[in-house]
C-alpha cells in the first residue's frame, strides 16, 4: 500500500447491482491487501445523466459520463469494468480491448456463443500486446471455493466420481412478479440458466479441473406471461398499473434449467438452476464425491466448507465443518481474527485483488475470456439439448474455435 | 391387543438383511400398537437347512422350512412375506396369491416389467377374493415422510414446481469390494437404480401425489470388474482369495443412475441414485418446492422434517426443523415421550401396523402391486433412455396394462 | 444365541414409560446380540391387577403379580428390574439384593443420599456373593456417547478444560399442565434436577473419567401451583375437573436447575436441566473441550457425534459430523447396514446386552450402585448450594461412606 | 447522500484490530445508507509516528497525529472514536466529552467501575449540551440480533424463562501462546470476562429488555505463566526468544468465566466466556426460551436466526432457520439481493449508520455510557462473586450512582 504509487484508473460501465458490488470491492481492496498497484475509482458510466451522477456521488467515483465510448477513449482510464446486462458485453469489451484497456467483464461473458467467440479471440490478440482480460466469476474467490480447488488439485479427493450442483432462488415464484430485463431473452440471453447456471458451470469446472463434454437437458418456463414492470432495483421490482389490470408480456427465458453432464475426467454431474425454489434465496450448493473424499459448499453459508476425508480412520470419518475464516485459508489472513466471518461482497474484493496483482505484474488473470467462452458453449449445448428432447449433446470445443 | 384373539400367521421367505428387519417389526408391532389382529411369527423359509434353522432360532420364528412351496402350501400360514432377492419375487408372490395368501413383497416388486405386470394382474384378481397384497416401500411409513404427504395433500405447498431426490451410498467406492449379488443383473435386476432409486421414485410419487410421465437418463458403471466374493452379510462382504490375486467377474449393473423427470402435475424433477458418493452412507434426501412452500427430508435424520411455509410473514419465513417425534405426528403417539427419536427399523413396524390393520379389516393396503408396477415402469423408462443417448422417454402407462 | 441354553429369568417391577422401554429391550436383545445367556421375560409386577395383567399381555411378560415382595421371593426369577418411581427404589432393591437377585435399578438410584448409601453398601456386600447390580443410566450405551468416552480415554482430547451440559425439555411450560408425580418431591425426590440433571451428571463423569468435586447452584420453580391430575401416561397427563375450576396443589420440586462445577481432573463445567425450555423436547447436549480436541453430542441426533481434532492440519480443522452407525462403532455391528440409524430405545437394548453379559460371565456391570451414589451426592450438593445462596459446596466423598 | 453536505469529521484513536474494523465501517457507511450527514475520515491517532502514518495511508485517513490530546483539541474534529485498549478509555473519553466532542467508545467502556461511573456521569452532563456518546457493543447491530430484540419486544416469546449465552474462542489453548496485552490485567482489566463476556452481557440484556440483578460466578486461569510476546496483530502473536527459552510472565486475567444470573424480569440465565474452547473460533451463541417461543443465535452464522413459535399448530412447531438477509430485516434493505450474506464487519457499518443518524438528528444513540456502566457493574459483580466462593452477589444499581 504505502509501498507503491502505481495506479490503475478504473472506468466502470453500469451502476446497478453489479456496479454497487464492484464499487464496494474497488473501494476496499487496497485498504485490506498490500498490492503492487492502487485502484483509483476514476470514472463511472451510465446512460441517464441524473442517475449516473447520483451513482457517482453515492458509490464514490471521481467522475461520470453517459457514453461508454467516451470512457474507453479517455487516456486516464486503464481498466474497463463491464457491469452492464449481457447484451452489451461484447460491444463494450471488444472496443475496450481494441483501445488497449484491461477488461474485467461480468458473467456470463456474452449472450451468444458467437459474441463470446469474438471476445475470446480479441482477448487472445490483446494479450500479445500485454492487455489483460478476465471474466467476473467471482465465486471462484470465495475462500471455501478456492480451498475446494486446492483439495482437488492436491489429490485429496482422488478420482472425481460425482458432481452435484444446484443454484436455487425464489424471487419470481409469485406469478405477479413483473417482467424485468432478466426475464427477457434479448436482454439477458437466457433466464436461470445463464444468470445462475453459468456460475455453477464455471465453479464446478474450476474446482474439479475438468471440463463438461456433453449434456442432456430440460428447461422450463412455469409462468409464461407476466405484468410489465414499472421499476426495478437489484432483484426487486414493482409492477406498473394505474388502478386497472397491468399490461403483460411474454416471459422469453427459462425459469428453471436442469441437466446431466459428463466431465472430461470421467465424472458424472447434475446441475439445476431455478428461480422457483420457494425458500431458497441464494442457494448455490455443490457437492463433489471422489474416490478418496468429498466436499460440500453452500453459498448461504459461504464461510464454511464440509470436507470428508475417507483416508481417516473408519470410525472417525465424517463431514468436517471447516470454518474457512482463518489465516491459513485463502485470502483470509488480511481480514479479521479467527471465526469472524465475511460476506458475499468479499468475493469481489478478492477478485479485484487478483485482477490488480495480475495486471500490475503482467500476468494473465483467470478466468480468461476463453474460460468464459467454454461456459458459454456449455450453456449453448444445454439449450440445444433441451430443444432436442433432452438428447445427449456434445459441448463444442472452445480452443479450436479460438485458434481459428 | 388384549382386545383380540385374531391371529395372522406369517410365513417369511428369506432371512438376510430384509428378513432381520421384518422379523424385528413383526415381533414388535403388536407390543406397541393396539390392532385388530396379532401377528404370529409362524414359519421362516430359506434354502440352507442349517442357516435357516439358526435364523429361526435367532430371529424368533416358531418353525422353519427349506422349501417356499411348502410354506405356501401350509394351512397355518395366512400371510406370505417375501424378503428374497428380486429374481424370485414374481414366482413366490404369484404362487402365494394363487394359494389365497395375503402377500407382503419387498421392493422392487420384480426385476422386469413383465414380471411386475403379471404380479399386479394377479394381485388385482386375488383382491376380488379378499386377498390383500402390498409392496414393501417402507419409507412411506417414516413419520416425516407421511407428514410430507399430508402437507402436500392439504395444499400447504401449493402447486408443486420442483422435486429433487437423491439416494446416495458409498459401500462400493473401493474397487476391491467384491461382486456380491446386488452387483449382478440376473439376481438384482439393476444396481443403484432398482435398489435405492426405486425408493426415491416411490417416495416422491407418494408424497406429491403425482406420477412420473417421462424421463431423460444416464447410468454409469465406474468399476467394471470386481473380485468374486467369499461371503456377504447385509451390505458388507469379504473377498475370496488364498494369497494370490482373487478371481474377478464383470459388474453387470449400474453403480449410479441420474435422471430428469416430469410429473403429471407439472413438476420438474431430478433423481440420483449412487453407491459411489463417498461419505454418504444412507443419504436419501428429498426436497420439494411448491408455490406456497417447501419440504426437505433426509433419511439419516429421519426424525426431522424441514418445512418452509411461504404464507408466513415475510420476515419470519425460514425452514423449520420439525422434530417429528410428538404425539401429533403420524405413528408416533404409540412410542416414547417428546423428543425421543426412533430408528430405521421403525418404518417396518409402521408398515406391519398398516398391513395388519388392512388385512384384518378387509381393506387394501398401499402401496399396491399396481403402484409398485408403476415404479417398475419408471425404472424401465430410465433404462431405455440411458440406452438411447438420454433421449426423452415416456413411462408406459400401468393401468391399461393391468386392465388388459 | 443358538449357542446357549442359559437363561436369565427377569422379574420387572413397574410398567409405565420405563417398563415399556425395558420390555422392548429385553424382548430384542437376544435377537440382535449373540450372548452367553438369554433373557426370559418371566414376571411383571404392578399394584393394580387389571392394569398389570393388561401390561403383561401387551408387553409380552409370561406372568404377573401385584406384590413385589412375591416377585422377589420366587425361585424362578434371577434378575429384578426396578422401574418404579424413585421413592420405592431403595426398599425393592435392598430386598432383592438380600434375596440374592441380580438387580438393575432405574436412575436416579434413590430419592435421598441416605437411601443411596444403603443401596451402595448392600450392593458391595452382595457383590462378594456373586450378586450383580447396576443402575440404569442408559445413555452411557448410546454408541456416540460410548465413543466419546473412548476418545477421551485414548487421550484424543488431551487435558479436559471445559464441560458444557444441558438437558432441556418443555413439557411443563404450560402452567395448566397438571401436578403429576414427577412434580411432587415425596415421589420424585426432585424435579428436573434428579430426573434429567442426573443423566448429564452421570454422562459427563463417565465420558471425562472425572468426578465432580464441588458445585455452585441455583434452582427455580417458575410455576408454583398446578391443577391436580386426572391421569397420566409417559410425560403426558390430563387435568381433573368437572366443569368448574380444577383443584390445585403446590409444585414441590424444581422446574429448572443450573450449576457450575469443578471436576477432579481440573475441568470447569456448567450444567443446566430444565423443563421450561420451549421448543426443546429431549435436548440432552454435551460439549467437552480439551487441549487437543473437542466433542459435541445431542440426544435428539443421537446417531451423530461431532469431533474436532486439533492435531489435524490447521486449514482442515473442523467439527466432523460422524454418523455413528457403522460396524466400527460401539454396539453397531449387530444392527443395520451403513447409515441406517437407531433410536432412543436401542440404548436400553445395549444396556441389557452388557448387563446380561456381565451377569452371565460373573463380572460387575457399570454403572454400579456406588457410581450412582456418587451422582446422588452431586445432586445433594446442588440442592444444598442452591439453599445456601449458591455458595461453593463440596460433594461428599462416596467411597469413604460406602467403606464405613 | 447527494442530499446532504453536512459532515461529521471523525478522529479515531487506535489503529489495531478495532481501528481497522471501524475504518472499514466509516469508509462504507455513506456508500450504502442515505443519511443526514457524511462521515469524513479526518484524523487518526497513534503513539508511534511511523506506524500511525502507515495506518493512515492504508486505512484511508486524511491526516494523523501521535497525541490524542491534540486530536481532541482540534476544531476540525466533531467525533472522537476511541479504539484503544481499555486502560485509556476513560481518560480519552472524558477529555473528548469535556471538549464537546461526540464520542464513540469501544467496549468494555472501562477497566473499572469507578472509571465507568465517571464516564457515564460525564456523558450525562455532556448530553445536556447536545453532545452524544455511545459504547461500541456492535453486535446489537447484527440484523439477527436486532430482530431477536424486536421479537421479544413484540411479545412473541412471552415471559422469558431462560437465557443461555456462551462466547467461546480458542486462541490461547496453546500454553506457548505469548503474554499479549489482552492477558494483562493492567491493560485489559480482565480476560475473557471483559473482552467477550461483556458482549454477551450487553447482548442478552438488550435482547430481553431485562437487567441482570445478581450473579454466582467462577473464573479460572488454566495457564498461569506464558512466554513474553515479540509482536502481535489482531489476536495473533509471536513469541520473543533468541534460540534459548523465552522469558515468561504471569497471566493476570481469567482464561474463562462462567456465571449464573437472575434477570429483573424473572429469567434465569447462564453465561460462559472462554478462550479455551478448542475448535470454537468466535462462537457467541445465545438461546432464549420464553413461554411462547424461543430464539437461537450463533455469531459464526450471523446471517441466520432460529425462531421457535410455540403458538403455531403443534405438529408444525420447530426451530425455523430464518436467513436474515432480506429487505424485511433490520439494516438489510440497503445491501444485496435475497440470500446474499453479510459479514462481521457489517455490524460496525450498521453501528456507524445509527450513530451518524443520532448525532445528525440530535438524539441519543444507544447503548449509552450508562448502559455500558451497567455491563461494567455486572462484570464487577462476577469478579466479586468469584472471589467469594461463588456466593450470590447483587449487581450494584447504576442509576443511583449516575444520579449522584
Amino acid at each position: 500500500m504505502s509501498t507503491t504509487d502505481k495506479q490503475l484508473r478504473v472506468g466502470m460501465v453500469g451502476y446497478a447491482f453489479m456496479g454497487a458490488a464492484h464499487s464496494q470491492a474497488w473501494r476496499t481492496v487496497n485498504r485490506v491487501y498490500d498490492l503492487p498497484a492502487r485502484a483509483r475509482m476514476a470514472l463511472i458510466c451510465g446512460r441517464d445523466t441524473g442517475k449516473v451522477a447520483e451513482a457517482a456521488d453515492r458509490l464514490g467515483w471521481e467522475a461520470y459520463t453517459t457514453d461508454w465510448r467516451d470512457l474507453i477513449a479517455r487516456d486516464d482510464v486503464d481498466v474497463v469494468d463491464v457491469c452492464t446486462p449481457g447484451d452489451s458485453h461484447a460491444e463494450i469489451a471488444l472496443a475496450a480491448l481494441a483501445a488497449g484497456k484491461h477488461v474485467l467483464c461480468e458473467k456470463p461473458l456474452a449472450n451468444t456463443v458467437s459474441e463470446a467467440r469474438a471476445m475470446a479471440a480479441a482477448a487472445a490478440t490483446a494479450q500479445a500486446a500485454g492487455v489483460r482480460s478476465m471474466c467476473g466469476f467471482n465465486y471462484r474467490r470465495v475462500p471455501a471455493v478456492t480451498m475446494m480447488r486446492q483439495l482437488v488439485a492436491d489429490g485429496r479427493l482422488g478420482v472425481i466420481r460425482h458432481v452435484r450442483a444446484t443454484y436455487l432462488q425464489d424471487w419470481i415464484v409469485d406469478p405477479q412478479f413483473p417482467l424485468v430485463w432478466r426475464l427477457q431473452k434479448d436482454k439477458a440471453g437466457s433466464g436461470a440458466l445463464g444468470d445462475i447456471g453459468a456460475h455453477i458451470i464455471d465453479l464446478t469446472q474450476y474446482v474439479t479441473g475438468q471440463l463438461i463434454t456433453g449434456v442432456s437437458a430440460v428447461t422450463e418456463t412455469f409462468v409464461k406471461e407476466r405484468p410489465l414492470p414499472a421499476g426495478s432495483s437489484g432483484l426487486a421490482a414493482t409492477v406498473d398499473g394505474d388502478g386497472h389490470r397491468p399490461a403483460t408480456g411474454p416471459v422469453t427465458v427459462d425459469d428453471a434449467a436442469v441437466f446431466v453432464a459428463r466431465l472430461d475426467g470421467g465424472a458424472l454431474a447434475t446441475y439445476e438452476a431455478s428461480r422457483f425454489a420457494t425458500g431458497r434465496k441464494n442457494a448455490l450448493r455443490v457437492e463433489i464425491n471422489g474416490s478418496l473424499g468429498s466436499v460440500v459448499f453452500d453459498l448461504e453459508r459461504l464461510n464454511e466448507l464440509e470436507f470428508y476425508d475417507a483416508t481417516r480412520p473408519a470410525a472417525e470419518q465424517g463431514f468436517s465443518r471447516i470454518l474457512v475464516t482463518e489465516g491459513e485459508h485463502p485470502y483470509m489472513s488480511a481480514w479479521w481474527p479467527p471465526g469472524h466471518i465475511i460476506g458475499y461482497e468479499h468475493s469481489f474484493t478478492h477478485q479485484m485483488r487478483d485482477f490488480i496483482e495480475a495486471v500490475a505484474t503482467g500476468v494473465d488473470p483467470a478466468p480468461s475470456f476463453a474460460d468464459a467462452l467454454q461456459v458459454q458453449l456449455v450453456l449453448d449445448a444445454v439449450g440445444r439439448s433441451a430443444e432436442l428432447g433432452s438428447s445427449w449433446t456434445d459441448v463444442e470445443p472452445a480452443l479450436a474455435t479460438v485458434a481459428a
